[in-house]
């Protein structure tokens, strides 16, 4: 645990594209978007379709369904009769706005920067002379601003407008339009939730990690005390109680003192990011070390194999210790981001691979399987079991979000797509970071990175993987100062059997970190192989769900069985796993032996164990990456599969 | 699946105390609450509980909170203003008053006649001319009439009403000022809903099996006509969609052609009693073996082991099949006494013993969990797996229906209290019926029963026992005629190995009927010896949230470890159930042998399968029955409980 090490702030990130979440103090450094280019593979296909599908798609549907236009209409007078959409839509267009931001900081698109200046107008158009800003409240019939801390979300939607304001500051400027917008929002908040103002904070956490960015991007300490004042107020009761409880909005305990995340996932997690934020920003290793706590609990007791968090639809909460159903599995595609921001945030403060493990874990299993192919259909929860196979949505149908449909282009609160996008546009910033000494590469993607050491000195380095699919990553040394440097390797945890290969043979290495220090020739190759060899995984006796069950795993990807790949009409709930037979690897396909279920009759299903266990023949069917699942039509879909024996 | 023998309809049940649903045709003859007389025992000393304290209890919140007062300041037109309480409020005033008139009808009470007729003063006086009654829509203020069939109860808040009005014309006459107020607003609703009214239905059924009743009351066909309009209506999405989807209030499928119960399980359970009314009443056999059908399923597929049914918070729902998660579990009140609604009307219209196993099984195990010792406390939902201990609420505090809290004296939705209010009044209808051809008894109390079979002949029955703590059951024969009859006992389907001896030594049972056809002399003692050795259950494999688990039952009664009967403040979730030691049964107690659980530690929770499956050493614990649970301070509890060897 240790905040140690002064990073350059307020460097000035534009030349570098920008990048999300820069620490002024921390273990590593992040990149700018511009330092890391995805190259063909698997993480650019996606980075790919979303800057020219989904950004397009999101912008198509945010005028569709009006929440864009409640712009306008508040420009215009028209509100609240012509606002359309919940209380918290404004932030789907900030949202929208940050994945702009990035993409143009990485990319420098000129059509999307016209599209992007075209809605940034618009709402700087909408706001008030005080830096308020927000269609839904504080005009004649509508509700007073700061009236409903509890649901109202104006915070929450400031936060997203910082957070944007943020990206456009490093992505094109601290004079962006977008950024001053930000800006003067920020100065409102701070005036009117200061020391002195309303002792309260926002039912939904966001703004935290916002204001801290605004201070990493400005300088201006009255963001950081803000954002600190926010994390800390928090906990102490100030919002009112509700049917799912104050933990829901993280407003039971005090950050500090709470020993693991709970509550609505996202919000824990967006608040766990602010929180860390404010630890390395103000030298405050009690608060990072509670919230690296409350990760650390959270990833032994709450998180799905996949990653994913959050098994509760009701509240859309994490579950208590262990409730881990893969049924119903809710994993909200937005806690998943949230995951990734709070992940990030502690590994660029520690330095400790678990956190880039989780993040790997989370970016293959829920960011992955959210959107469709072609990026224009999204999945809000992201369920490990389904029993009854889903529905297609109309490609006109606003869905409701926990609906158990197959993606779908848009819901009634439509938080995912939007987060996608900014996650797919800043991807490149979780692949790699530096430090005093060298270069840590954390992701494993066919790249290209071009990096600043401290010193003048230059790395440039080409990554060729068709990872995950192979597990053999080549690292080029592009180029390389005359001195001494340490390229370090994150070997995943579930890598057991690793090897690196600097040209002098194969050894092992273990899940952890594997440091090369020594001085580099240009053209020199280091080989990672990572063995994605199927795997067969078990869950923690305590995991009540998956006893007696178990899931298949090939390097950082879950699988997944789908009714579409079994014989005569099965459903996914009529076979059982045979264990003994093994897994097969044949024509890139994983391979597993099954058996039926004898029929399910009408009796009382409790008594005496007289249930067989399946029938004697066995037969072949395949398994695919659990990302991949719902592509091909409606169908059934396990990833904690029983095993014969039960 | 038959409807063939006519009952007599319209009888005077004044005299017999009335008693819930009497339908013209079918199996079984229902019996009047006065010639079922509980004595002490385990369902009397809660009968008297209601009674005693439950009732004012139920009156004196229904106050407090404003739902009472609502009709009061109806009737001195300050509503909206002074309205309270959510949109169904008016119904658990009447669901305490069909409570209050059973009890009247069982046992006579003056002082309570008098309360009772003072509440009816109230609601009576705030009927509108044309029979509307409801005071939350159609004012000045408020939202039109019938403008939400979707959530705003009104249909639903006439069931209770009507059914209340059943319950006073069975108990008191036919000319009882609550009977002419439910007469008036079914008539508002037969107008207003009929074949050329609005096409539609409630979002809460309920006033299909009210209406049916009605009809059984009053000979009116309209009320019959007008249930099963209601009945035939709903599936065709004559509702809007909702978020939860319209499975949700049953509007997805016709009631025909659907082939499990599913959504909302209250809503789900009242509607099939209403079905099975209709179906009884007009021979539609198709509809009943729909309904059946509907049964068998979702007992064989949705029901937990408790008989409780409803796994989903969120929606209040049943879930897919084999969903059953004890987790959580939500296992609401109410459902259960829908569900004894449902399996009552099934037994008396086909007779089989199952529908008085699951009756037997929910009232046990979820109607005798509910409410506290002192009946002024209640559990909304019933979980079947604590794993944070509840808090105890404050005697004042309105608890939010699903927070995890122990059991409250009153709720923002308080469905539940008078639901338990009603059934427990009206509990001495499920015991027994009659036949052309004799008694049938269906539950075992000590109770006394003296009934009129055909002809005009008398069977006089005291049943001693101490079921379900013994499992001897005395049946003498206090009077009887003399010509030959039948008594049949239902020997539950769990009881293997039960026995009777008519006088002449113990033979053995099997589950289902036993039916005695003979003379029988007064003096004579049957017993019927059912077998309550603790015993070890398993869950059909498709429950995957109970695989590698067992349950203890002891007879009816499912059993549960709480943590306060474990040593050194174990939680439940940390220990093994040593399944090879077997159970015993010490002092009254069941007392099982564990083994203590490795701490768990921070790791990542998945991989290879290295968790040891607990200490060598093992200890005892008792455990007690469910319905026992949560009634010595905060604890945490299991039902299933993981076996060694996971």
């Amino acid at each position: 645990m240790t905040i140690n090490e002064a990073l350059p702030t307020r460097t000035d990130w534009t030349e570098r594209g920008g990048t999300p979440a820069v620490p002024s103090t921390g273990r590593l450094r992040p990149l700018g978007l511009r330092e890391v280019t995805l190259r063909p593979g698997f993480w650019q296909q996606r980075q790919e379709t979303n800057r020219a599908a989904s950004l397009a798609h999101i912008e198509h549907w945010l005028e569709k369904a009006g929440w864009l236009p409640n712009f306008d209409a508040a420009v215009e007078g028209r509100l609240p009769a012509d606002r359309r959409g919940r209380e918290f839509s404004d932030s789907e267009v900030y949202k929208l706005l940050e994945a702009m931001a990035w993409e143009y900081g990485r990319a420098g698109d000129q059509d999307l920067d016209a599209r992007y200046r075209a809605i940034v107008r618009r709402v700087a158009a909408a706001q008030e002379d005080d830096g308020y800003l927000n269609t839904n409240f504080g005009r004649p019939g509508q509700q007073p601003r700061y009236s409903d801390l509890e649901w109202g979300h104006e915070l929450y939607c400031y936060g997203h407008l910082i957070q944007a304001g943020v990206a456009a500051a490093r992505a094109y400027g601290i004079n962006d339009e977008l950024a001053r917008v930000a800006i003067r929002a920020a100065d409102h908040v701070c005036a009117t939730f200061g020391p002195d103002g309303i002792p309260s904070v926002c039912g939904h956490p966001v703004i935290e990690p916002a204001l801290a960015e605004l201070y990493r991007v400005t300088g201006d300490s009255r963001y950081l005390d803000q954002a600190s004042l926010f994390v800390e107020r928090r906990g102490h009761q100030v919002l009112d109680d509700i049917e799912f409880g104050r933990a829901y909005f993280q407003d039971d305990l005090p950050v500090r003192e709470a020993g693991v995340l709970r509550g609505h996932a996202v919000r824990a997690n967006y608040l766990g990011a602010g929180a860390v934020d404010v630890a390395v920003e103000t030298g405050d290793t009690d608060l990072l070390e509670a919230v690296a706590r409350q990760w650390r609990t959270a990833v032994a007791r709450r998180t799905y194999i996949t990653g994913g968090v959050g098994s509760r639809h009701q509240d859309e909460a994490y579950g208590d210790d262990y409730v881990l159903p893969a049924d119903r599995a809710y994993s909200e595609t937005c806690a998943s981001v949230g995951s990734i921001m709070l992940s990030w945030r502690l590994l660029l403060a520690e330095g400790d691979p678990r956190y880039a493990d989780l993040i790997e874990r989370t970016l293959f299993n829920v960011v992955a399987a959210s959107p469709a192919d072609d990026g224009t259909r999204f999945f809000y929860t992201n369920t490990l079991h389904q029993r009854v196979p889903g529905t297609e949505p109309q490609p006109d149908q606003i869905v409701p979000r926990a609906a158990s449909s197959l993606r779908a282009p848009w819901f009634a609160v439509s938080c995912c797509p939007t987060n996608l996008a900014r996650t797919f546009a800043g991807l490149g910033a979780y692949l790699a970071t530096t430090d005093e000494d060298g270069v840590q590469i954390h992701q494993y993607a066919a790249a290209a990175l071009e990096v600043s050491l401290p010193g003048g000195r230059t790395v440039a380095l080409e990554i060729d993987t068709k990872y995950p699919a192979d597990g053999r990553i080549a690292i080029r040394i592009a180029r390389a100062p005359e001195t001494p440097w340490t390229l370090s390797l994150r070997v995943p945890g579930w890598a057991e059997g690793a090897t690196v290969d600097e040209g002098a043979g194969r050894r092992r290495v273990e899940p952890g970190t594997v440091q090369i220090r020594r001085r580099f020739t240009a053209g020199e190759v280091v080989v990672l192989d990572l063995p994605v060899r199927p795997r067969i995984t078990f869950g923690d006796p305590r995991i009540d769900a998956v006893r007696g069950s178990v899931a298949v795993e090939r390097g950082p990807e879950v699988y997944a069985v789908e009714s579409v790949d079994l014989p005569g009409g099965l459903s996914v709930d009529e076979v059982r796993l045979d264990l003994d037979a093994g897994l097969s690897e044949r024509d890139g396909e994983v391979v597993a032996s099954f058996r039926k279920l004898p029929a399910g009759s009408d009796a009382w299903p409790y008594g005496a164990p007289t249930a067989p266990a399946g029938e004697a023949t066995t037969f072949e069917a395949p398994l695919h990456p659990y990302h991949r699942w719902a592509r091909r039509g409606p169908s059934t879909m396990r990833v904690w599969l029983p095993v014969n024996g039960d």
